[in-house]
């Protein structure tokens, strides 16, 4: 059910054109409220796409009533024309569903460099509003696919209202986010300043933390919508854990299914001075292409994780680090610890555990292993 | 004749049983005089290799009269034992060659994580000295290489004088130096402070801007060591000038044979408000593993190039950006310029220019394209 779990949203997908294979490309969301608070984070990359432009002011007024999703093209580095889109969009959809324009959130994935069809776009979103359901949430989540192999979706339970998500993004998985959009509703009572509260604490704590490639997209959006439609007015603490909980659920199906890879690698940085410290040290380790090959290879490659850890500012001794992979402490010491051959690379799932013996901080950065599969995918079709 | 080409330098390079393929593995390069200048740069990475921990130490009194090399084993992360090895070898040349242990630099490469044999070291040590030639530079440049598919060589003729350079390093080439040996020899009358400017600006200009796969190295060693045997005093402008292009040779040389690359690409940015902006800029770029397979895929892919620049803090408008890409610019104003279908990166350079429009200072950041042939030569192998 994903983004139409929670009382008061209807979702809708719909197939416009904008994808040449046919398959479904236009989503919309609303939230009917009695209450339309709503908080958005984006991509910190400078060179935006439209939409995230266009998205980025309106959710300033802290309402979002619909969102209004398209794959198939990202609508970035188009120049005003693609802005023009992104506002038209928004104005259509206002004007279906009686709301300001600027109670309307855009977002686009797909190819950048490329204008879409701005007709087809609209035509797609009177469709999409026309079949608007409150069980619409999974056509929803399948309009949003680019190169992701199945749609990502999730719910969580509180205490009398509901968290839903639906998600998408395979591939320029980075900090700050990564190609992905994120949508998530909830029937519970809150403000605007709630909303960006949670939605802030969740987000750096989980998508933030994922980091597949290294490479930073250009129309990151996570946007949390809240209806009230419960009545509940929820502890906000709880609230906020069980947003970070589906968010930490959310970012590992978008690993799992980074293009290409073979591993679903988790790298936790323990006895770090600081959580900074740590996350450092693990997105410093997460980037080395060096490191991401070896795990391909099955190559407990530990040398390679120190040589990463090298290149940070952290607080550590370099002459005094562990590391274990899958729980064999292969490095004592910053030298050879037990046999690497103990090591057993075989499953999906890397742990790599990185002691910097310098402090209780501790920090957990995810990412996958670097393929032939991944280079074949980015080289042989543009994105 | 590379190292030997200048006067006052002899040179061997022995096959000591450290390489399993029993290649030559032990080169020594000998600097008879009259001067014994010298000065070095290493790798910027915490966790560096013992003879990295002894050369930093020994080169800090100006002189180097003995280098020795040793390829099949990079003694990094081998704790104190490892150390013990750097020093014996250092010891033994010394005593070998009539000089003190402090005038001798030590280098290593291959595997880290493994302790190297010592005893075979010494014998190499022992016969290398014994085979000390002043037509040994070949045989020294052959020595030292691992990956590397040919040994590169250099020479630069000046007023008077001579600088050769032998170097080794094929895969993690990257900023403040990268797993690379380079020695630069001159028989140039020069003090050790004049050793340190000209080689710290040489390097600079040249290995610093070489980014092959972002991994940075625990063993980079760039040695200089001045003979005086020409009697000449250079103008040291001029032979700054010459050596900085000598290092822009050798690191062109590393580039062309970085495992598995297709492509050399220079990365041209122009128009920048700073030559730190210029070098911030064609650094992420250099680093976008996106952007990296487009090239290697013939996919003249602007879109990624943007989306690396606007990770960058550099000065410039988002929507303001133009990118050519092997002289067709294919994006102008941040939207599509002249058609794609006109860049033609079917041969083995390649060279994007980025104007951010926002200055006068340029700089080039020069990388290679990701392709299966390296993901395949990092996962298959241990380095």
């Amino acid at each position: 059910m994903s983004v139409t779990a929670p009382l008061g949203f209807r979702a809708a997908g719909v197939p416009a054109g904008l994808k040449t294979s046919g398959d479904p490309d236009v989503a919309v969301v609303v939230n009917d409220g009695p209450q339309a608070s709503a908080a958005a984070v984006f991509t910190s990359n400078r060179c935006k796409a439209n939409p995230v432009l266009w998205s980025e002011q309106a959710i300033k007024s802290g309402t979002a009533r619909v969102l209004v999703v398209n794959s198939g093209g990202a609508n970035c580095y188009t120049g005003p024309e693609g802005f023009a889109t992104t506002h038209r969009t928004a104005e259509l959809a206002a004007d279906l569903l009686g709301v300001a324009p600027i109670e309307v959130q855009v977002a686009s994935t797909g190819l950048i460099g490329m204008l879409n069809d701005r007709e087809a776009l609209l035509s797609g979103v009177r469709a999409a509003v026309a079949a608007l359901d409150g069980d619409g949430g999974p056509a929803a989540a399948r309009a949003i696919m680019t190169t992701d192999t199945r749609p990502k979706e999730a719910v969580v339970d509180g205490a009398g209202y509901t968290i839903g998500a639906m998600a998408k993004g395979a591939g320029m998985l980075a900090p700050s986010l990564a190609t992905m959009i994120v949508v998530l509703t909830t029937d519970a009572v809150l403000t605007p300043e709630q909303c960006d509260t949670v939605l802030r604490h969740a987000t750096s704590r989980s998508f933030d933390r994922l980091d597949s490639d290294g490479c930073q997209s250009t129309n990151d959006t996570v946007l949390l919508m809240a209806s009230g439609a419960s009545g509940v007015e929820p502890c906000v603490d709880e609230l906020s854990k069980q947003l970070e909980a589906l968010c930490r659920e959310v970012a590992l199906q978008l690993l799992s299914d980074a293009e290409g890879a073979d591993h679903d690698i988790a790298i936790d940085v323990c006895g770090a001075a600081s959580e900074d410290d740590a996350l450092e040290v693990g997105r410093a380790v997460s980037r080395s292409a060096l490191f991401k090959t070896a795990i391909y290879g099955r190559d407990p490659n530990w040398g390679r994780i120190l040589a990463s850890v090298g290149t940070t500012q952290a607080a550590f001794d370099p002459a005094d680090l562990d590391v274990a992979i899958n729980g064999v402490w292969v490095c004592r010491e910053s030298g050879p610890g037990e046999p690497r051959e103990r090591v057993d690379l075989t499953s999906r799932a890397v742990t790599v555990t990185i002691d910097l013996k310098a402090g209780d901080a501790a920090a957990t950065i995810w990412t996958n292993d670097l393929t032939q599969a991944y280079v074949h995918e980015n080289s042989a079709y543009s994105s």
